[in-house]
């Protein structure tokens, strides 16, 4: 591991998103989103995913050029198009546009089709927040999760982000993928040896197991909440693709490069009671008022730790990963 | 088990609502709330609750005449007071409301505060769907969770619905509560000597247990998806809270029977694809092409299931429910 500044890793990625065809304005957002989730301890959907977007790119998957098209508007939602384009461009204009629609009709909605991995959810959550908004948005993805009683992958595990603003920007911000573990959480704990802390899947017998390894090998990983999240995936993922008219996750190439055609929903809401933050802290002092074997968080509180500690100690990257993107810069 | 006619339910319930000051519509929208929930087998929120519904009439807790009362509009947003009016018939009212909303403004959201109990949640995410509308609605409750790294119930198990309608009247409806199993599901299980067929809670000693009894004894029920669940219900009553300007949570009464001023959100959505049957047959076939160890159900699929054998057959009622409803009518 090694600490960069922000500035320094934004102008190594500007360098390589502006040589793929990024316009200057372009190359600085993307790259601030892709830094922004490693500044805030989400590596996994942050500089350690930079490689595989070029790599997208040079696909022909991602379209470095294209932005969204408006389709239709029913008043405070609209559809829209992504074109290909850079995910988390895309799910930053909509939820800009969500926003804006909300600061018009108190709530607004944007569907959003034809677009590509916007890489960490939680960006967008933190975006509506930071705005003053409350957020709610999701994604399908491509077939990763077993539904309950099945033993293929035919469901996504489509994230959902949930955010409450708080005017310190000390924000609630909950970001969840419908498995309990990702697969690149279930790769960490195999890697350093480790039983999951709580049953993650099922192994290749159809047992519930903590093993990480048992999970890979079977590829059954399992829903929050057993029949519970397999059901909310499955609506979510119907949820948006009737919204924006695209594809839903059965139609979503199954191959984590070539993932491209999501649809996504972005919803803002700015309505919120005069005394908002009175509220939040009788909820959270509360909450944390039931303390009992291990402290008691909330969705977000340790995010702002780690922007903190990023903030005056640098950002801490993988060794690894930052050769990769320097490789890509020296190219 | 008994088997009795809708008409013949509906009747009897009609009575004690009138005789406890119910106009005769109201009478009959409320028994019929009541009803659907048993005949689609949602025994837990159906009969089952309403003897306790009218000891809470005659607590005072609920005000037969009251009606939601507008408190402010921000265009497709609107806040609403329940005005301690009974909850089923405030939320069915309030998801009409969003429900028009949404044709005017392609989505529509209602905030209520000041409600009671709603009883079955789902019946107002089939009511979205008959009207040929996507629905999504949610309640907080009194402090009945334990969150994540806590023991002592600081959270609500807040009720979440999804629906999406289809033009046969299968709807997709998801009904879920944030805990893993309900108290009313523990007690099931204890009855008929069971154990849980997952993990449910915790024991005395902190032990994650499938044991009922033993969760019954810590009262500590376990989110869905552990931490994940945790944070979902704490972000549903912040947002029911905050946009309905009422109370979170920890402001409500912990007695089951005196449960009151809840919070809630209905969203409805009238903007969908064209070829909306195909996308959802075709979402559907392919999760249950996963079918593995048992079949692969979609949310709602028992329910229309459940209900056609009602019409049929006559609606299962518990004897003893239904001797203390008699009871009621008889007095």
């Amino acid at each position: 591991m090694t600490k960069l500044s922000f500035e320094f890793i934004s102008n190594t990625l500007e360098t390589i998103l502006k040589r793929v065809g990024f316009s200057d304005e372009r190359a600085q957002q993307c790259a601030r989103l892709f830094i922004e989730a490693s500044r805030d301890g989400v590596h996994s959907h942050g500089l350690n995913r930079f490689s595989r977007f070029i790599q997208s790119i040079e696909l022909g998957v991602v379209k470095v050029d294209a932005k969204p098209e408006f389709v239709a508007s029913f008043g405070a939602l609209e559809r829209w198009d992504g074109c290909s384009g850079p995910g988390n461009l895309n799910a930053y204009a909509s939820m800009e546009r969500a926003i804006a629609l909300a600061k018009t009709h108190g709530i607004g909605c944007v569907a959003l089709r034809n677009t590509n991995h916007w890489m960490r959810a939680g960006n967008y959550g933190w975006q509506a927040a930071d705005a003053g908004l409350i957020g709610i948005c999701w994604t399908n993805t491509l077939p990763n999760l077993p539904p309950w009683g099945g033993t293929k992958a035919t469901l996504g595990n489509n994230p959902l982000v949930l955010a409450v603003p708080r005017a310190n920007g000390e924000h609630v911000v909950l970001d969840m993928a419908m498995s309990q573990f990702s697969f690149g959480a279930l790769e960490n704990y195999r890697r350093s040896n480790e039983q999951l802390p709580v049953i993650g899947g099922f192994d290749r017998d159809g047992e519930l197991t903590r093993d990480p390894v048992r999970i890979e090998q079977s590829g059954r990983a399992l829903p929050i909440g057993y029949w519970k999240g397999s059901g909310l995936s499955l609506l979510l993922d119907m949820i948006a693709a009737l919204l924006a008219d695209g594809e839903a996750t059965y139609q979503i190439t199954p191959d984590i490069v070539r993932e491209t055609r999501l649809s996504q929903v972005f919803i803002a809401f700015a309505a919120t009671a005069q005394n908002r933050d009175e509220i939040l802290n009788g909820i959270l002092s509360f909450m944390k008022s039931a303390a009992g074997d291990s402290t008691v968080r909330y969705p977000g509180e340790r995010t702002i730790e780690t922007r903190r500690r990023s903030i005056d100690e640098g950002i801490t990257v993988d060794e690894a990963i930052w050769q990769d993107i320097e490789a890509l810069a020296r190219r």
